[in-house]
């Protein structure tokens, strides 16, 4: 799902300024980066975006879901899941690894010349960066539209023998990244 | 194979735009991106590309094949197979995977200045992040030229104690991916 | 760790020059590269750096530390240990480790045009590289900042059944990646 | 190995153009592109520099050389060797290989503007594409100095228990990569 993540960034890039996270676009707002007037438009495209992509995975994958009988695998495709299930201490993973990710948004440099699609490798590199170090425990959403948009997904489409799509712990991955990138933007602000 | 397209889509880039995939030279057709005189020469050197690449990894591994005993392991030297046979579906899988490619190389945006070989470097991030997600069910051709031209070669070349070709296979990795361009190409048109 | 380290060097790299590593703070303060009177600054805030990075990854895995039982695992999170236990040959890797970063980081060509966060991309390269290669003896400190910040942290921080902090071998990247600063800056001057 | 080879790459490029590889000097002496009376001088430094990070290796793992009892692994840390022993078509493999890199080289585009280190990133992706697809029978020297002078090291320098540096061998690593190159060389004056 990161890699997917990288895709879109390569190709959004040069039109909405990689903006495939509400967390990011509501953190950029919050730093007067982004017009107010634009974000529910922004988010709505984000939560669709994320759902049409599930969408794909699940035509693609049609015949390994009928094959597979781990369900929590199945649910791992769409979502993610804690390692260690404590909601709060979940909460606080998410809102670390969101916290990174915005500060680096936000202090990010632009090269001289526009580099096209290439501007968004460093994003990607991050991203990257932060799966492979804080992903561990939470499975790194850092992102409420990747999570919540793809289980959605999973609770409507028929998936043979498919579990509930953990609503229980559906909030971790939207409260932690918007915090995260909150507070990184205040951070910003104070420090501009 | 992915990565050797990284190496083919580095050094072609600037001399042909990197069209190493008959689905892509067709999209970019359709999308009037390309001239429509040119397609059928394309279409040839890629197939021959595809062959000879093939031919070489042939010489280069030709020991290997006699100590290989896996008949199945051999074609998948050269060619694609789905993991659960499934031909509709599969070509879906192909469709879908194709769709997201051609999409993102007609809307990839072109850096303020040439960055000379480096300006492969988005679509081949595309393609590799494409494998890791999407690849899983038919081995991702996306590319009927780089399916074809080393079955082709699977069958001409002397590989000793060789299965038979697949050919009942053959055709989805040419459908799909050609399906899944025209849909990308049709889209963009509708959206421009 | 290393990931970190990309992270890091992408955010920083246009607001202090990537640095992050008091061996290459003090190597370009003896090339007469860095002001004097700036060093002292610089190692305190990439001890501060390092050791905030270190207390976020403890909460992050704040449950993990409770659920892991290998004490060895746990100290490692936070530090590097030699595979083979060898004072000054551990402290020659570590020697020769920094002499290769930083001789490509005073030899490294800058770009004709600011390329923004992606300046810090060939020097990430080069720490990757070194990982892969010469990282196996010792998990390649060659940073003072990034070894004794996070010690410093396991030292201090509550961490249940925790082992002692390895005090006895925290000299080795100390010492190691000073030295080796210090002998490519000197490989510098006289070559210039 | 191939990942110091980015490394050398990285900072040795915009300084000789990162010619570090006799084949491809060779080769563009061949074609025009370098001048005759530097190559010698060139091949020897190629040499002492592949000798001098063999060197480095053997401090850097001293101990490890120790604890090792693979005799077969301790040479490959220097130089390549076979998977399946057959000298010429050891050789075909090591002259396609080196083809392919040196028509990448010959025929890789270079940015409108100088991107500094960055400019050898695509002989670097090419160089480890080619491991990936075409490393398996020899273990692609595609160097002959990467070849010749670390098992010069070998043969030289006191490692516990070490085997013979298979010199029956050593002449394809070089034979190979020189066919190769030139080959490339002389396809590039036919097309130019």
């Amino acid at each position: 799902m990161g890699i997917r993540g990288i895709y879109r960034g390569l190709i959004s890039a040069p039109y909405s300024g990689a903006h495939l996270n509400p967390a990011v676009t509501i953190a950029l707002t919050i730093a007067h980066k982004f017009p107010t007037g634009m974000v529910s438009l922004y988010l709505l495209a984000q939560m669709l975006g994320a759902m049409l992509g599930a969408f794909l995975v699940w035509i693609a994958y049609y015949q390994h879901f009928q094959a597979t009988e781990d369900k929590d695998l199945k649910l791992a495709v769409f979502c993610t899941a804690p390692n260690i299930r404590s909601y709060w201490l979940n909460v606080a993973t998410e809102t670390i690894a969101t916290f990174v990710l915005v500060l680096a948004v936000l202090y990010m440099a632009t090269p001289e010349v526009g580099l096209g699609s290439l501007n968004a490798l460093p994003v990607a590199l991050v991203v990257l960066g932060l799966g492979l170090s804080l992903g561990g425990p939470t499975g790194y959403a850092i992102n409420p539209a990747r999570d919540l948009g793809p289980r959605l997904m999973h609770y409507l489409l028929p998936i043979p023998q498919k579990r509930n799509s953990d609503w229980s712990y559906s909030w971790v991955p939207i409260i932690g990244p918007l915090l995260g990138g909150c507070l990184a933007a205040l951070l910003y602000i104070c420090l501009s």
